[in-house]
């Protein structure tokens, strides 16, 4: 069995961690920030280092070739360089370590493969600065339109647009680089789980077989607005308090499916919120999340059976967004699998809650992902964390997986 | 008995709407704003044309005087011109409104009195550009320091003062001018209910025996943030879903006590906010109102018993603000009683939820008010409506218990 260089791998979380480093712990790298440009060069430097070519499309998104011994498609693994503000070292970026720590063994060792290989970077996965997330693959495997990616706004910049910090960053190739069933035959992301289950359970690795459906509600109670010294309480109409009846509602419906179902009232808002004041109108979400649709449509009727009006506030509703479940490629799946049990690491099926560049690509090329576990769960935050050893543990399923595939594969 | 004049009444309601009318039915007329010295100079000028002396002092107080026959000291009626943002045309100005039609009425009738009386302004009570409410009569009965008041900056202007403002206004007196148990002899504030109950119990006037005791406390729940769609529901420690269990138990106890408590969580805060991630933080108050302070001591155990943890989140609170119950001067509370019965108008004793001037001014001096009507108990907002009659209604009833205390009072 492959292992992948520990030493080497530990020597890139490193260094990717410079940039962009907020001095707690974590990094705050926004997509084609100079520290995002920054951790761009790196790769391209290391990817040069091992005879890697290195192009980028027109999204500026970046592919570090290994060629192969036969005319075939390229097998892909990456993931993304950008962070959300303040979070960790992992969550993306160890994604393309791993690429590159699996390119980087595999010539080092010289290992022999008919396909070629490709370490690939996504641009503008997180949307932290320029919103939608996972911006590059949706306009790639025609999500969004290009056109109006490139209009998308800094958050913190009134007027300046994504299609400006695009052409500036110097990463603009050409579409024919893009990322295509033309080209490429098959795509794994590692990723770290963001979530405690891998841990707590005593997992090494999840086999990741799709990605859970979800829906996003917000809720607007409305009520009346009166004083708080001079309202007996039987004249109120209390949308906070409608709000906190219909949220003990949910959780106490939602309880009652399956276990694996998730929901979480994130985001909530009082009017006028003074402490002096009855809201007269609180706004809250729900996102609920599960792979099965059927779970989900059960959970719809719950929502729905949600009274028209509760301690005398009026309900309303509307769905913020939805996204269907994703289930990844069988073959992909069962591969990843049996690499965990060849590398004899424990390993378990798990879906993906949160939305990965992978989830899009499954539409366009047979995908699947691996993840690693988080240390506590943390994610999006400095704390993220998930130990050297775990991550490289990580990285030898995906060069087995590779392997696999470039033996499996036409 | 003797009416006062509904159309002089009108006048004046109609004239003080137009000093920083908002256009929507309110208005906005902080303290000592360019619209704010408008009115006093109206006031001003009403107050002379009946013959009254007008001044002020230290703090901007104004008092304009008619002189009594005899060489007694003053009874007082006044309350403030200033409004919170977007507010209505009856908080505050009516008091002083009215006061100004209970002397107009008393010298265009001739009606011949012992002791001075004076209608009066109190400078900024809503504290709505320059914080604490209540800032004059609270220096000026010794609640506050004159020199902190001073330094208070402006919420929407960093750096500039109270104390420059007042400066500028133009309308700084004598420290011996300021209203004193030395000078004056009683106090009635005529104010707008800024509740529902003297409309919905079908009432003219409420005979205000007292301000309830306030307690105010936050809470905080301290639970950890996790992403939405990878935490199962068993490891999760939701700020906000123990928010709902804290809220509801205390609507649960609270429920149980004195059915004239009154009990608001106006004001709520999740962090980081976000609709996919758990919140880890939680912030709410919780704000108890009752007249009788061991009710309220009884509310303040339940908040007590409140648990250490509620689903995995730590649980703290701490008491933002306070106010002791005031009773205010059975002499005169009874005379606005037997005003009411004398003009047969429907009354009720009622408590004020609110804070005003005069709670702290019955320290000092013995003090009443006297509540009209608010419409559908609208306040603080351009909802604000008391119908002309309603409010001659309530002059009716100063007027008389002025001459009532005229003759009472030594």
């Amino acid at each position: 069995m492959i292992h992948c260089s520990l030493e080497r791998m530990k020597d890139k979380i490193t260094t990717f961690s410079h940039f962009g480093d907020t001095g707690h712990g974590g990094i705050t790298r926004f997509s084609l920030s100079p520290e995002a440009l920054a951790a761009r060069a790196e790769f391209t430097k290391r990817m040069e280092a091992i005879g890697a070519t290195v192009v980028t499309d027109d999204m500026a998104n970046m592919y570090a070739t290994l060629p192969g011994t036969e005319p075939l498609k390229a097998i892909v693994s990456g993931s993304h360089l950008d962070s959300v503000r303040q979070g960790g070292n992992y969550d993306g970026v160890l994604g393309v370590m791993s690429a590159m720590e699996a390119l980087e063994t595999i010539a080092t060792e010289k290992i022999p493969h008919r396909h070629p290989l490709t370490a690939m970077v996504w641009t503008n996965e997180e949307g932290a600065r320029f919103e939608p997330a996972m911006m590059s693959s949706g306009v790639i495997c025609g999500k969004f339109t290009k056109e109006k990616m490139l209009a998308s706004v800094a958050k913190d910049q009134p007027g300046y647009t994504f299609g400006e910090a695009l052409a500036a960053s110097g990463y603009v190739g050409d579409e024919a680089n893009r990322l295509s069933p033309a080209r490429q035959c098959a795509l794994i992301e590692l990723h770290i789980e963001q979530g405690p289950v891998l841990e707590a359970e005593g997992y090494d690795i999840g086999v990741v077989d799709g990605v859970c459906g979800m829906i996003n509600y917000e809720f607007t109670f409305t009520g009346q607005a009166d004083h708080a010294g001079t309202t007996p309480m039987k004249y109120r109409k209390d949308a906070l308090y409608a709000t906190v009846k219909a949220i003990q509602y949910l959780h106490d419906e939602l309880d009652k499916l399956d276990p694996a179902l998730v929901y979480t009232t994130g985001k909530i808002s009082a009017h006028p919120n003074i402490h002096t004041i009855i809201p007269d109108e609180v706004k809250f979400t729900i996102d609920v999340r599960h792979y099965n649709p059927a779970v989900i449509e059960q959970a719809l009727a719950i929502i729905r059976k949600m009274p028209d009006e509760i301690v005398g506030c009026k309900v309303s509703y509307a769905e913020a967004w939805a996204r269907k479940s994703v289930a990844y490629d069988p073959l992909l799946v069962d591969t990843v699998e049996e690499s965990a049990v060849t590398c004899n690491y424990s390993h378990m099926r798990i879906h993906s809650g949160p939305g990965h560049d992978a989830q899009y690509v499954a539409d366009i090329l047979p995908t699947s992902m691996i993840f690693v576990p988080s240390v506590e769960g943390h994610s999006h935050c400095e704390l993220e964390y998930t130990p050297a050893e775990a991550c490289a543990k990580g990285v030898d399923v995906l060069i087995q997986t590779l392997l696999s595939l470039d033996r499996k594969l036409d």
